[in-house]
């Protein structure tokens, strides 16, 4: 039996090219010589379509690019992920053959949780059978319906409990699992389960691309009987991946975790702007480790030609701030122009000083250089036609280290889901081969140079101790007294972390999306009043 | 029977305050001889509690605040709403007693739609009990659990009809219903079925107050047996309502919708700065209607010696606008400052002319404008104190007719979802009984006043036509072609309306925080995908 997996970067709602490339993926199928055609969870929508889903319209044109499939599935057995409806909408996988819809499966285990929100739109399926294909029973699952029964989450039903009755020879799964760091580890363990009860191999198809703050990360894979990873797709890029169950074994190894988040964030840049159309970024560069960092996967995403550096002085610029970020400028190859802030700042100053007399510079002067930067920004952006480029960090972002409409400009937050101390390891990464990033960047201590002499740490802990506090409490939920107790650490420091946390809830609301790669974003999936009161 | 229905402006998570606050009810029930004391859902922690809920401390302080109100409940019946945790967390309501915990009446139908995210948290009820109390018998549910009844929403199950066997004498619901425009009449209609079909009184008690973006209007009611309303309590503030089902009737005559919309926007606000301890507030004052009518809603919400309007003109303001603007904040008796934008603008035209020799002046010039004034409020906000009061209308936000930075920024969208066309019924109710905002200003062509004799309808359709397809489109999900033809409008319009809709969402995506007071508001419970290609 040979399965060509088909991982596609689909876009959402574009179903004249989703449908397209789906038709391509068939007739290389048939090169291939391959019996049966795998497709990712809603392949032909894309994922997540969000509230387009209640869209009448939407479901139209989903129907109508599933008859156009339909009708070129000639000599194959094609599994297609879309969403269907009947009394209500179904998370569905279309399951066809020859040019025959033979029928669908709905997806039972609708995740709302994180990210997810099915049941929003889904009812979940109630049934579940097997389809026989050339003397093999096979069975369809969706994405969630095997993440139940290895204990990964909980859900008053099991579907593998239900398939195990059904004694399938192949199980095939369709998945929209976006990344996080270390997710496609995870992945493979959660098949371990399925494969143990039900004796079969797994495959898995994944979607890949960027689809707004969610990068997927593909790697489809297939899993043996033997619950052994014998084959697995590319990541970050559309692959296809023919599985010939009769054969031996390849045994892919495994993935570095820092390099995927690395083409994480490239992808996920890449495919905001070339998705609308967009080609061209320009990102204020300071100096620091941040925006260097942005840069130099602005560039991997968009081609040197088309990312414009900004390098905007003030009174309280270093110059070897504004030297390293001319030679990382020359090393990237990207264009750089240099727009000193002291003209708008001064003038800014002149006009409020009538009504401040005499009151002494505070953090209103501080955010007023961030906010000029931000406007000369937004400038160059409505005159050239660039898009504008966010460089916070994840750890800044959670103590609000940064300025609304100042340094939180921009179209999308390319690191805002990074935090500070894997910066310095991408950064590494980067720099792995040849001095990318210049050195002094990566040696300097992190300043905002807002005003003399200013350190990050003049009014954050050190980032090697509060990415720990942020990583436990916005990832792991665990206390502030567990949190103390296992990284040996004082009680207080970690309250006012958190409380800090909580405090600049106000600022993220208006943050730019950002790219998601840990398993807890800011940005999305994570849903906290501002106004509150609970002491956590 | 006497039932005290504890109408409470909780706030989320303050569960010191909020079980004070419930304990003085219960003192005051027993003042007033009530048999039953009856709560919103949620009472103790506010609703909606959100992701707060994933955290331990969270629901131990909701234990051991549950502790408390049970040890004050001699003598009396009392009914409140709560969250608690088996395996899985229930969005509960328990029942009290004389100091005794009866048990609990878990929600059975989970609202995961618009705003309302139920299914992220809770694990349904399943069963259902009357409670006999003075020879009565009692039936508890919350909100949501009567809305399937009359066809509201669809469920699988309907637990009006399994009371039906319990033959209840009355029906408790704690509901935490947000405010949208008319709502307070469909939550009467919603009671009319399950009246009907049970044959006795529904009391339905809910929570009031400013919740972040949701409104939450009050006015719980009785409704007989018969179907009528007997009793209803104030609307958008704390109130006891005593209900004695022995005496005869009262009338009351049904609200103002648009005093409602009013009064909900004056709550909004309130509360916002009220719960997060901040009293004074800063907008700019730009002689148009949007500014005036926030201003109105800012003076009533906090107080006129709290408001400091901002004026803030720029070559291209007009002396009537200024005019209009000035004679605004003394009909207010607000306190303003002029600040002139001419300085900054120069300076950042000085500025980028090197880069930009000859070209034409654009929208680029236009968002400076107002990136300069957003800067300006930003500097004020955090030298003197002040929170900025975003000014923009909900028709704005629909097409994108602002600026991200500029008139976009604040924290919190006091209009945001109220549509141009309401906005002048809104200043003609202000207006009702004395001239508060300057008869000018409602009369004047909308304009931005960012270039020479500039009006709204130079990019803009007419405001009576956009905010028809807005309404259309965005509350009630109609089709481009549905709607043309309901209406009478040209189709490439509503086309050009509606496509104009989607590419803005990445504005909206960083507009602040804003009141909900329509049945979909684009700033919370809506959520679209950024980058998508559904032509719809």
């Amino acid at each position: 039996m040979r399965i060509l997996v088909a991982q596609l970067n689909q876009t959402i709602g574009a179903f004249e090219e989703n449908t397209q490339r789906i038709l391509l993926s068939l007739d290389e199928a048939r090169r291939q010589k391959a019996d049966i055609v795998l497709f990712s969870e809603m392949a032909l929508c894309g994922y997540p379509p969000e509230d387009l889903l209640f869209h009448a319209s939407f479901i139209e044109k989903m129907e109508r690019s599933l008859q156009k499939v339909i009708a070129a599935t000639e000599g194959l057995f094609v599994v297609v992920g879309i969403v269907r409806k009947d009394a209500f909408l179904h998370n569905s996988a279309a399951i066809i053959c020859d040019k025959k819809l033979l029928g669908f499966h709905d997806k039972w285990l609708l995740p709302t949780y994180d990210v997810f929100d099915e049941s929003r739109y889904f009812k979940p399926g109630e049934e579940l059978r097997v389809w026989e294909y050339k003397g093999k029973k096979i069975a369809v699952t969706i994405c969630e319906d095997l993440w139940a029964h290895g204990g990964f989450v909980s859900y008053a039903k099991d579907p593998v409990l239900t398939l195990k009755q059904l004694k399938p020879d192949l199980l095939l799964n369709l998945s929209a699992s976006p990344f996080a760091y270390q997710k496609p580890l995870l992945r493979l363990d959660v098949c371990k389960a399925p494969v143990k009860t039900l004796g079969c191999p797994v495959i898995m198809c994944c979607q890949v691309g960027g689809m707004d703050q969610l990068v997927f990360d593909g790697y489809s894979f297939c899993v043996d009987a033997q619950g052994v990873l014998r084959e697995r797709a590319k990541g970050f890029e559309e692959d296809y991946l023919l599985i010939d169950l009769s054969k031996p074994h390849s045994t892919p190894s495994p993935s570095n975790p820092i390099e995927d988040v690395y083409k994480a964030l490239v992808l996920g840049v890449r495919d905001y702007f070339h998705k609308q159309g967009f080609t061209r970024a320009c990102l204020g560069l300071s100096g620091g480790i941040d925006s260097a960092l942005v840069a130099s996967i602005a560039k991997e995403a968009l081609g040197k030609e088309n990312v414009l550096a900004v390098i905007m002085p003030s009174r309280y610029s270093s110059l070897s701030s504004m030297e390293d970020a001319k030679a990382l400028a020359k090393n990237l190859e990207i264009s750089f122009r240099e727009v000193p802030i002291e003209g708008p700042f001064t003038s800014y100053l002149n006009l409020l000083e009538l009504f401040w007399k005499g009151k002494p510079h505070d953090i209103t002067e501080e955010n007023m250089q961030s906010r000029i930067r931000g406007m000369i920004l937004m400038a160059i952006s409505n005159k050239e036609g660039y898009l504008v480029l966010n460089t916070g960090n994840k750890s800044e972002l959670a103590l609000g280290y940064c300025t609304l409409y100042g340094d939180m400009c921009g179209a999308l937050g390319v690191i805002s889901d990074v935090l500070k101390t894997q910066v310095y390891k991408l950064s590494e990464w980067i720099n792995k081969e040849k001095e990318v990033i210049p050195r002094s960047i990566i040696n300097k201590a992190p300043t905002a140079e807002l005003k003399h002499n200013q350190k990050d740490t003049d009014t954050l802990p050190e980032y090697a101790i509060l990415d720990v506090v942020i990583e436990e409490y916005i990832e792991n939920l665990l206390s502030k007294e567990a949190i103390a107790r296992k990284h040996v650490l004082a009680l207080p420091l970690v309250k006012d972390v958190i409380h800090r946390i909580h405090l600049a809830e106000y600022k993220r609301r208006q943050a730019p999306p950002g790219i998601r790669v840990s398993k807890k974003s800011f940005q999305v999936g994570r849903r906290y009043p501002i106004v509150e009161k609970h002491e956590l």
